[in-house]
């Protein structure tokens, strides 16, 4: 019997302009439906959890179409709550080269922005529950987001789950002030807390040093002190940072870092050739909880989490389709591309 | 010179599955910009008005693709007032035999439902304006719609201009009760009024008798009646509808009458094989406005429009791409299909 | 909580052509995966019955789409057995007006074809199953399937879940002969029998008269004697057909005709208009089975069969994706198409 | 060893709008190679004989792409001439119900248009040739493509094989006049003759008396006295005409005539759902010449024409992609559209 | 209100095979409008100038879509003279790595090439003008395109235009000897000269030394020589380039130098990734364009021209579909590809 | 006249996934025929050879489209016996960057393998021929494929053809054990022996030393020493091999390595962009063949065929669909991908 995990979060609609197409070009979108939470979700199906999605959405068939998209893959759709009124939507086309990527947010009034705490029985959904996981992006969602989140984490506290959070700030949706009033507090219920030092200043109210985002070259050091930063005034277990150094639109390096605490690990870099970023974050976040429910070693772990993202920037959709072997052959060191046979 | 003609309402994007697919089968959706006034609007500058647009919409790029769709056709653009969050949206499928076509409406707070009326110079927009044409939507989507709709039909009549409207009851947007105190205040301003006997019926109060309009067939001698009672309360020059007759999903008979008052005409009735039906009323309504403006007679008028929209459930997407001569070429009788080299 | 029904039988993948494209045009293939028991499994999940597929698939990516295709639609697949060497495939190209449909088979030797009977928990898959549905195809694919087959079937029967079978006839996968002395034992077990005259011939050996399929005019009097000696020899408790009047690929005439030992019910008649015809008699089983399974009297249960059915033939694909809903509506007189805004 | 056939004409690039898109919708063009006697060609390959095609293509991809689109179809293209500038080109969108296909040309200055008699060695292309066909679009295109016409007939009579022609009228390529005075001289080579009324009039010169072809309906009688008249003044061994019928662009009645100075015989006819009406004619010529070469009778030989072009008529593309038995099939009265498994 | 700007030349219709496939196995083309100077009024007209296009034009549907391609970008298309028989064609397929791009050009006899001078009233079109632009294309294309470039050029420099012209030397269309007694002549009026070195070399008769084009690499000392010579013959305001270094189809290196007599100044230069180089060129004289209009200095100006081309070598298709506020993050350094949310 | 060459081989339908898709993610496949053999084929048939496909495939539709794919290319397939039941199958996806190409096998029992060497007239088929290619895939699909391989090696030499083959050990279809068995009886006919390491030691039993293939670099010189044993065993005219160095799916190095018995040749080293590898060896193969009967020196031939096999890498497909001139032009250093106009 496999482990159960939950995570709870939007799910939303991806109209995605087909290659490389800018938004006044496109003729059609491609339609994928993705959401942090419901990426990390997905990922978790495919290395084996009995993976559970909690969110809310529309009865009609658009609605239906994103419950489709995540029991398609493996997830359990059960403690999903139907009703609202709409899927929240964003457009995005891809960059290439030194063209960014660029996202369109329609995703105000959405199902789950407008759901109500009560709506969902969390003694039920975290029965069993061995990982509950969410983002700082459905806190930011509306009031009533920030306290489905709330709840579900008590929840899954109190029923003995490890509990992780992806901080990923969201300037659209939220201030600085806004998003620390809440994220802090939620923060004592958070085992494994992931976020680049933007999220942890922007959300946490952590003031890096030294750190150059957009030059695209990262200081690894720099992150050291926050993290023992965040460490000491939190309490986490492990703090987690993916380290991304962007080239340009088309070409990164990857890489991440975590700490337990005791000691820092760096995971070895990857130079990405990107086909979709979109989950990137998300992935990585599902290979650490994977490797840390399998019981593997913080590097260990880490270098699973860093190999599965690393895979996922070459997958377009949200979702990162790669199964437990693809991942732990890169992970140990093949990534000559050889065809498989 | 070409003769100022001035459309006013919301523009959408249409997500469409692409053929007959489902909802839930869609993996992309055709994106198609359109809405029942900017249908007209396009129509309009293919037949060589200057023909202007007056919406509001968003800065994004979105919004600019909503923009770009209208000028590409030739439609004025100039009074579009730019601002606001998010563009319209509806997922459309298309039926088959007797599987309907299928509308799932996103469209709650869009630029021009949020839109106030003193944003709008409607002095300088309907400067030198001949005729002025909106639908029953436009006054349905919000408070703020319906005064901008007054305003507009204020200043057109103030500027000398005909006024159109085509009703357009829609049940999502507010009940028969909300719909009659807006609409019947606005039928002092107008001159051709444009609409089926349930558009009447639920819009203006009229009660028809003997139509059964799920059946399929149609009653010509009962809208007479109709008719008659609409001229007499609001002395319209002109009363319209079409007469649709719905066999089926892909098979429709199409006709319409009209009434100036003195006599009635019906026209011709097409019997149509369906390849979009979406707009197939804001053709008519183009075609029908273009026919008065153009001093034909009511008949002439009637049969032009007929033929127009004809044409238009021949064409995918909203927008009717046709010319003068070959609606006047059906409207002439030759509907053999034969090709045109 | 549902019913459980279970549903057994060979998942293929269908390599269908574009639009009306011929095999020799073809540069691409839709990839359906379908199969005419995994049909009445999606639709049966469709109106919320829990329904289970029981299969093999290889364990590779191919298998895996091919139980994505199900779980994608809410159907259950824990009882799919994954192993074996591939997923069996056919090729078909959609007809049109005097051209018919074509179907090229490649389905030896497929992981069910190939599976044995040791390797399903019949007893676990049948617990507390209320009804039990498979067709002539799967015990026709190989001495394992026949095999698989009825062994299921004594489960069934077994755990006190009715049973039914689509008769289904395939002369490329045995001869009338092998057919019968298979089938006919088959039959003791079966309390719902579905099959047109020529499976009725073919596959049990019932020679009807006065029937003349080829010229597309059907007399439903001629399977009335058939459907008395069916029921005579058998002891079925229904014995259901479908009658296609193939008037073109395109437009067909559609109807049914139940007996259930003391009167014959036959169904209003559909003209359709052809999309995808692969799955329609599957979607006609599946909406019996409901009917019957609601409780219904045979004659508005095979109305149910014969609306579902019906609007199948107008969507793309294997799958029927209606719901009871529509099927309702279109069951209680309403084909007249109209926009379902 | 298979009969040796020859055609002669130009093979153009059509490019066509996707689906029932009008041209300024297109954001793309299907690249469909085809041409009068090339689909002709491509009909004879299919049905088994020794197919060869004469042109002129210049040297570059594109005209390699036309010759690689009769390779792929089996027609042997070593008596193509490469050189010259361009290839021919047309634009099309496909018509439906009462919207009439149309084409815009750009055919001018196309390498065969341009040719010179003197590049054909048309003793060795017709060295055991049986027949020779061609249509009255090749002497149309220019000066150059009527001498090439005249002295392939020329050629094709001395090597002992039967000439056939497709009147083919192009308004747009030449005057009546213009046309009667290539035209007649040509008739002398001429063994069958086929040609609407509208052709017979224009290329010919016999006015038709009774005939209304816009109405579409069609009077075979009137056909008969022009037909006499044709033979008695050419001498053709046969004289032959389509009749179609056009309701709309979706549908067409479809059959034909033919005359051999005896007695004439009316095929059966087809109501035709059109897919492509693109090379409706050129496959009934080929089926026409299929079965006078194969020795049958004039109305067998017509009913195998018929049925072949009302094939073609639901085949996207010019070329007709049937088999001899698909063809027989239909023929032999099995137009009921079953799935062939 | 915005700057007048006019624009002169073909545009053409790029028949463009779908990703990177080869003529030959193309099996239908994007339709893309576009031609050097259309491509400059495009980003003109994005970048908030009152755009207007010169050229002429068919009536037909081709013709119009040409003309609805500029004006769906919102160029002014007033200007546009209708007639002629056809728009002028080029086929093209993308290459990569070692595989260079490929062009078939089919242009000849296309409406603007054989349009008359007298067809265009130069006066209105320069009336409050600003700035005028072409290339040397136009005077390529026929004599009738060398003499309408000089009138145009003339009544420009009348109205008090700046005048600048891309020197685009083009081998398919003319000889050096020809092209140089052409372009020398028109020089005299031009303001702003923009050719890399073979341009100058091949137009205007400049034998630059140390120049290895095929290499891949560039001197940029090697053309300031040239540079001044230029300067010094015709009196140029500017002299500018492009310094392009092809090391794979793929991959390319991009910058520029400009020269306004007293000092050179060489851009930054970028790493390009390439998915359309087609009008690569074009939004470089439309970036620099702007940057003088704007009143920059000569290095502002080449550095926003050189980074507005950057992004262009990431679009598909001709026109460069960025805004200025994306040309400045680039041009200010900001070229890390990081997500625009 | 074009010398005779002969290939003999399978050719399968690859189904690809579109663009970068995994398999579970496919809702279409690119519909792609080819083989080593056939790749080969149709390289021959590019460079003018006349070129000659030996294989068996089923006379239905999707084996008809195997060999019109060949005939569209020039291969003449007159010796392609046809019967059998299947045409063999693969799918595949395309990787990039760290994630791998994949491919999953289903081609047991086509109709090549299932074939009996009776059924080829290998006297008739090598008449005049002066190539003979296979390559070890042929012999290891089954113990028929191995006697139809060995017949046709014994009737070339009898003919007086040269024989190559390209090794191409495939671990699905058979042990190293097996393998040698059949291919070292095989190789006394072969004068052009092709394979890397892996090929020399799984199919012939050489054990290379300080290979490290997975590791993306290779050492040209620890192939010097194979080569010698391999000529000294088997006394083949030239051992060659490619160096392909995977620094991932997405970027390899590529260059190749010829040995004559008097001197090693080492090529010059292309840094490939991948598009499709698939059929990277068989251009190769094909482009050795084509030096070699050219008359080249070894050097020369080798540089033809690796700049042919690097432009192969460009091209979506199994074929090649390259020129000679283009070959040429890279092989003679021009690698700039400058635009050919």
């Amino acid at each position: 019997m496999s482990k159960k995990v939950v995570t709870l979060g939007e799910i939303m609609l991806r109209l995605s302009t087909p290659g490389y197409e800018r938004f006044v070009q496109a003729e059609s979108f491609d339609a994928i439906y993705g959401g942090g939470e419901a990426n990390v979700a997905v990922s978790l199906a495919n290395y084996g959890y009995d993976a559970h999605y909690v969110t809310k959405l529309p009865v009609h068939e658009i609605g239906q179409a994103a419950v489709n998209s995540l029991r398609r893959y493996g997830v359990n759709t059960d403690y999903i709550v139907r009703g609202g009124e709409r899927v929240g939507i964003y457009y995005s086309e891809t960059g290439a080269s030194s063209r960014p990527s660029k996202v369109i947010y329609d995703r105000s009034n959405s199902a789950i922005a407008e759901a109500d705490v009560s709506e969902f029985d969390f003694d039920e959904i975290f029965k069993d529950a061995k990982w509950f996981h969410t983002s700082g992006i459905t806190p930011a969602i509306s009031k009533n987001g920030a306290e489905i989140t709330k709840a579900a984490m008590i929840a899954a506290k109190k029923a003995g789950a490890k509990v992780s959070i992806d901080l990923n700030y969201r300037a659209k949706l939220w201030t600085p002030e806004e998003a620390q009033k809440v994220m802090k507090e939620l923060m004592q219920y958070v085992d494994v807390c992931i976020g680049n030092e933007e999220d942890a200043s922007l959300s946490l109210g952590f003031t890096p040093k030294g750190l150059d985002v957009e030059s695209g070259k990262l200081d690894a050091n720099a992150y050291k002190e926050i993290f023992k930063q965040m460490k000491e005034e939190f309490g986490f277990e492990y703090v987690v940072s993916t380290l991304r150094e962007s080239y340009s639109a088309s070409d990164n390096g990857w890489s991440a870092l975590i700490y337990n605490g005791e000691e820092f690990y760096q995971s070895r870099k990857y130079d990405l050739r990107i086909v979709d970023r979109v989950g990137g974050g998300d992935s990585f976040a599902a290979g650490l909880i994977t490797g840390l429910l399998d019981g593997k070693s913080q590097g260990e772990a880490l270098e699973f989490a860093v190999a599965a993202s690393a895979l996922k920037h070459t997958i377009k959709g949200d979702y990162n389709h790669v199964s437990r072997e693809e991942v732990e052959r890169l992970a140990g060191g093949d990534a000559s591309g050889r065809v498989q046979r």
